[in-house]
């Protein structure tokens, strides 16, 4: 098997056309999507319909190939950040590969759909769990050769605070990747958000009002697969982790010039505003701010970083990453092409 | 003479206790102040009073001498960016030097009140252009030695579109300083936002509604000068140019370890979002959103790369970089302590 | 002819299942749809795409009638406004009438798409002149029997300053209905922002980057109609001006009571925060606001006065009231049921 | 004795001139002044810094007078709710007055300062309570004379989640209030937040991180008092209440006239969104709004309205109504002059 990921641009969340023209130019497979991972430009809070407006408009276009990709969406381009979605399929793949070389490898799952009261409890996380347990059987990769789970939690659109529930859903799901990978060996309820020190540094958990089932995307490398990409990823100690990034890049064997970011492909972000109200040892004002939602503030800042340091502002960076990553942190996945390369192939 | 910067923190815009300690502990001459450049926490825009509340405060504290100051500051700490101010004072300086050694000079000038009719036009640049050669004088700085002219326009309140009042007070303040820094020859006041690739990539300016004459501060290194800082100021091409700032960092010979990012005492950025409405090439939202200002994305933005690879968030950055720095991007200068290492004093 | 309106409730942009289960229960004959008038619950400026995304919504539903109604849908549900949709149908209607009996008319048209230069110029103000005549005449509605015309203008997406190019757009709507009503005689474009006592107090005009051509609905009372409907409408003086909508309600002799207001079937409301900083002598802060747009200040305030006094917050109230009622006001509209009460036919 | 309430606007936070000139010209008593309740331009939430820059200019301008006031500044002018400020003063007052007249009485208590975990605990509520009668004793007020209880309460600034803080406060200021009126019996902590329809329709409380302690301003009407003055108050059932604000006008004997509501010297009001996410049935968005704080919506919805009764913008409007007056609504007080219209004096 090979996976294939296409990044494209929009007008707007109705704008499908650049997929639209790569299916009928053939250069890609409609039955073949397995996944749509994208950034859209509302402000990615209760209220933002701007995801739902994309996964509607990528439906109509796929036809009856549109009910089987997950659609996650993550809504707030703040500064940088670029309006843009990646598409990723598989395909029979079976070019001869170097003696133990590793590609991209993809699985996906998806759990039933939860009650409303099961929201940000084991169950839910037991849940996440299997699907996760799932997803990386179809992708044939073990627990150690993952380096990004990418959850979409259910969320109850009814709950009184419905950020609340948004937020007890991205811990059932960090927690449930946790177990998977053997990152955390057991828990009580009482943890979540109690003990931040429990994580998971490759769970990259959003939740959304629109679904009631959970969706996992599992990604790592693996022998078993073929084809040009590969992935790294890295926890991120802060929002200012620099180095976490460059090291990613180090990961990939990307230098950072013109010529090697091009190899980039996709980029994964996922952090938090420190929850103690300072960032290495001083103030910032991003839980205080009564005219911009935290969530906003933190993506504009690490993707300004991020885009900084790739020169493109495709960044799928997104907010809430309590238990992904370090307390005040979070992670950053890189998904590149090592082409026919045999130094990066290794 | 000898510059001194205090870099201090606030609790909030009326929190000035850090200062108070300073003064009150005999470490610093409060009548040697001739500056103060900060952000405060506020939207940076037309009311943002966060401004005028930390002034009013220094004011209180200082006394009979907080008449003196300039005091230049930017609203708006979004994302990373932490709520803080630099204090700039002078004193006698008769420690040796090396023969050649240059450090941190700062001169500062104030024009005469503008008539509202005056903003934007000829007879603002001329006045600024004045004080600009005024300051640079005071501060024995030729042209080739000065890396960044701070500016502070003056702005009609009762303008109809306070906003582009305050645009076009930022042009002239852009345009006198290139007239006397010697990048611009020559202009008609039809460039102001006509041509964009005049501009002086050592000018930073804001504008405000508090204040109608215009206030200049200018930042060299000059052998009349002693102590122990110095200043390197680089142009941005873009929101994206992380080389930019490494560069800065290296013509400080500051490499990237914890030790010597210690050293930075001010980091000072301009930028802009670009007009194009892409990053790049590719798109941005900024000047789209209704919801947040393009400047508060812009300054995000910025802030998470610059503090990113500085480590600290105390970054003065202001947005509305017209005329400053090349189209789309803006510059960055760093202040730095080189202490007494023969290596750095070179 | 007889109009119909329907005023539907939804949980967000895509959901229209009302008026699936009107049609499906036969409570309403899709071919007859001719317009939908709509409050989502968006920004209501540039970026808001919950209008686009309620406009796909239905017209998947509506399938092959979906193209042929207008869709003017107006983003903003600020304070007690409620996200809701009018669908305006005809049927025949061949009921008794009294002698002289006047009912709700309604008539459509569409003028060609615009070429970006026409926005905002005479070019465009003549197409809207024609198009409302058009749709008079298909209402065999008189100059003075017109009691609203509702514009949606197109715009230049691509415009340096989109949100001008809406406002642009606008006034030349207005100008349009001016024209076709006999309200204004003649005009020049300086005319346009410069002359705001030249104005039409039956115009409400809409823009939005979705569209290039204009949109024109006409509404008025005509003896060649029949049903249940009737339509008032009074300028109002400013945002404060609660004496037009009562006594708009009493020309439509509904009394406040909760018995009596149930028969209001619509309710349209056009404001803008007035240019001079003042309502009535006291400063507003509308305009300087930094965080939220005057759009979204003006919608609150007038939907709260309008709702307040209906017990309804389904108020379709839209900002940007250039040219059309008088500087600093707007215009009020009422669609209500007067049955067959004699008293209320007359 | 005589109370005396002076309304004045201002150009921003830092405006005290209409004051200073009312004490220049002998027309104020600074000594008198025991109250100033005021709308200032922020955002009305945890970050809003022009109450305390509002603050810190009025007691520049009082000097020696400047610590006695209490100073309750709400912040948010949304829509066409206006800058100002009601200067509460009192003096001797001796004229005679016709048997049985009352007049406008004041009082004012103090609280010591909370320990941060006394916020919204019984231990507050008790505080207030006393701080309550106590004011009523200064005020010379039985329980039943009292129209409005004016609370600022202290709140924890390092809470983890400061607006949170806030709202405890307000709760416990409601109780404390009920209590002390006799409008509340018995309560249980519990009842906080979970029994809404315990509350007092007298109670106006709002919170800030500025204070640890609690300030109490009581009003009424009283025959012990003298002077022009009288006030009125009505709970508000909800965001609509368009019949509570005309019976409170009825009560003062004003009329919906230009020259009788030229009487009307301040207006208070308090709501809330209603936490159902409905009005009246249809659907409010203010609570799922992620780019508009809720209580900015409520004040601008109710400033429209209550700005539109009364034909002037200048309101102090107020949210977090939590348990002041029925649940989704809140109360409205009034102050008017009455003269020595035998009509009106009654």
């Amino acid at each position: 098997m090979r996976t294939h990921v296409h990044r494209l641009g929009m007008r707007d969340p109705s704008d499908v056309s650049e997929l639209a023209a790569l299916i009928r130019a053939g250069a890609l497979d409609p039955a073949g999507i397995v996944a749509v991972l994208g950034k859209t430009e509302g402000n990615g809070l209760v209220n933002d319909y701007t995801r739902g407006y994309l996964t509607q408009s990528l439906k109509l276009l796929l036809g009856k190939h549109g009910d089987k990709p997950l659609y996650i969406f993550s809504g707030g381009t703040e500064g940088v950040v670029s309006p843009h979605y990646a598409v990723f399929s598989v395909s029979a793949g079976n070019e001869k590969r170097p003696q133990g070389a590793k590609s991209l490898a993809i699985g996906c799952a998806v759990t039933r759909e939860l009650k409303p009261e099961e929201i940000g409890t084991r169950a839910q996380v037991n849940l996440i769990r299997a699907a996760v347990e799932k997803a990386m059987q179809e992708a044939r990769l073990a627990p150690d050769e993952v380096s990004l789970v990418q959850v979409k939690g259910g969320c109850d659109p009814a709950a009184k605070d419905p950020n609340r529930s948004m937020a007890f859903s991205r811990v059932a799901g960090a927690f449930g990747v946790g177990l998977a990978l053997g990152e955390i060996a057991d828990f009580s309820e009482s943890d979540f958000f109690g003990n931040l020190n429990v994580y998971s540094p490759r769970a990259s958990v959003s939740s959304g009002i629109e679904i009631m089932m959970n969706e996992v995307m599992v990604l790592g490398n693996s022998a078993a697969w073929s084809g040009p990409l590969r992935i790294a990823s890295r926890p991120m100690r802060d929002a200012l982790d620099l180095d976490a990034v460059l090291a990613t890049l180090a990961d990939l064997k990307i230098r950072r010039t013109e010529k090697d970011l091009k190899r980039v492909r996709a980029a994964i972000v996922k952090g938090e505003p420190d929850a103690s109200g300072k960032v290495r040892g001083h103030r910032h004002t991003m839980l205080t701010d009564g005219d911009i939602n935290a969530q906003r503030h933190i993506r504009g800042a690490l993707g300004g970083l991020v885009a900084g340091v790739l020169g493109d502002g495709r960044i799928f960076v997104s907010g809430g990453a309590e238990h992904q990553g370090p307390p005040g942190g979070g992670l950053i996945a890189l998904i590149c092409e090592i082409g026919s390369d045999p130094d990066l192939i290794s």
